[in-house]
């Protein structure tokens, strides 16, 4: 990859490297699905930040309540990924000048709605218009969280050590039809499942996010020590109708929640199924790499992923 | 206006509308500068989200560092406004696909550092790229406060009443150049301003905001109570060089703090004039009406503000 094109891991390395200087009320700095702050008295705030791009992330001519509901529903996705509860919602929208005042108005209801129905209500943000007719509308919502497990316990994406098992709740794969539309657009955040794990595996659930970007690059986010990479098994890859393992591991959108833990986790939470599909191993030298074993081969599916910025062309919707 | 063409203040009021099933926890509703939210114990957190439009609120060539910084100022005149302290920023950025790692790099710089400098460290957020090259960035920030008046007090738009002092800080006028840059780019955000009047007028400070559309427009948003509006003296409105008292009542993007006051407010705070431009009065059956006295003669000036979202096109930059 060239040195100065675009590239959302590269900006986050650098967001790292600057996070150093913090003050001491940041808890969980950037880079979790959350970063958590610690307030004046006991209290913990989680907070995160998220966005979705017209003719990017959804259809230019995608219905607006749709386009509010999926900004909300990522974020709710990032807050089940904690393991938190949310409390409320900001957003700002820029809208192309052509957009009319019941057009934003259904956007409104969408982020309105979705929130509620959350428990995290809108309680502000912004709305501007670009300059010329046709340009594409930026919706960014904020979403606020605060600790929600038994014993005030959040999970972050750090922990795993070789030998842990590597899960994920649902199925995978296919999140996005021909069309540009399908589960990507609607699906149900894993904040009761995400809870429900935290309680019952405690501390043996070691670090836990969502899968936004596909299984073959999100895992290796959780194989964040030296020396430790994730060992994946096809066959026991939980896959969506019509989804071969690549296409579950490479898709993403998948909002499902992927968690390392020290013991075996339960079949199911919450009614929905959890499978074990590998397991961190020591990889000595090296770090973070994901392999998948098919049929008997080792086959390395780091680069499999989907990049929200530097996208491969036929992403975009 | 035509019925359905986008108004932000149109959609502002739908927002309030909808504010009405709002759980118990949001202590300060959408609406004002920032809403507020109570936490499990004692904490009560501030919070609002505001955007930078590239094409429309800075020049599209404008350097990267300064859209980043004009992005955390705007948000950070709206901490000042309810007298509170910033404690963290979160950024999303849509950029177009032609910007280089550097632009976003130097983006981020601008963020960060202006954020840091007033003790809000960027704690998370989210990098997107549009589908085309060319299409304007835009830069959301949300921003998170608490308190800091000695006796805990927040300042809302709400609570002025007939034969309140209306008064500002600063002076008024001329914030964009002709060729689009000028303060409205770089300006002192009035947060020790702020919290030193509050914690000089006490109760007798009993609204706040700042001036972001000009002070024709923003004075009748402080004129919430049924039966007032506010009288503005042409000759007392503090003007910057080059500006007759239309710009400085009109221009907009001034960031400094407007506010209605039971006592007269102190000549100057933290170095920074105050002054006092006119009185609340009773106007029955009407509301939010903006006059102005000009040699005698009353002049209505609720339209000569800039209203962000059906802004004129000479306001684009």
């Amino acid at each position: 990859m060239n040195d100065h094109r675009l590239s959302e891991s590269d900006l986050h390395r650098h967001f790292g490297r600057r996070g150093r200087d913090l003050p001491g009320r940041v808890l969980i700095p950037p880079g979790d699905d959350m970063a958590m702050l610690g307030l004046d008295s006991t209290d913990r705030l989680l907070v995160a930040a998220d966005q979705v791009v017209i003719g990017r992330h959804v259809r230019s001519d995608e219905a607006p309540e749709t386009i509010g509901r999926k900004a909300v529903l990522r974020n709710l996705s990032d807050v089940a990924a904690m393991a938190a509860r949310p409390i409320a919602i900001l957003a700002t929208a820029t809208l192309s000048p052509d957009r009319d005042q019941r057009w934003a108005e259904a956007l409104h209801a969408g982020l309105h709605e979705t929130g509620l129905a959350f428990d995290a209500p809108l309680i502000g943000g912004d709305l501007a218009t670009h300059a010329h007719p046709g340009t594409p509308d930026v919706v960014s919502v904020t979403i606020l969280a605060r600790p929600a497990t038994t014993d005030g316990r959040i999970v972050t994406r750090h922990g795993a050590a070789a030998g842990d098992l590597v899960a994920v709740t649902g199925r995978l794969g296919g999140s996005l039809t021909e069309d540009g539309r399908g589960r990507h657009l609607d699906f149900p955040p894993r904040i009761e499942e995400a809870i429900g794990l935290a309680d019952l595996l405690r501390e043996d659930l070691v670090a836990m996010m969502d899968v936004s970007d596909g299984v073959a690059r999100d895992a290796a986010r959780l194989a964040t020590a030296d020396g430790v990479g994730v060992r994946l098994d096809a066959d026991r890859i939980p896959r969506n109708a019509g989804c071969d393992w690549r296409a579950a591991v490479g898709d993403g959108e998948d909002y499902e929640l992927l968690f390392a833990c020290r013991r075996e986790p339960p079949g199911e939470i919450e009614g929905v199924p959890v499978t074990v599909i590998g397991r961190f191993e020591s990889t000595p030298g090296t770090s973070g790499s994901v392999l998948i074993d098919v049929d008997g081969e080792s086959i390395d599916i780091a680069g499999l992923g989907w990049e929200h910025a530097g996208d491969p062309p036929d992403r975009t919707v």
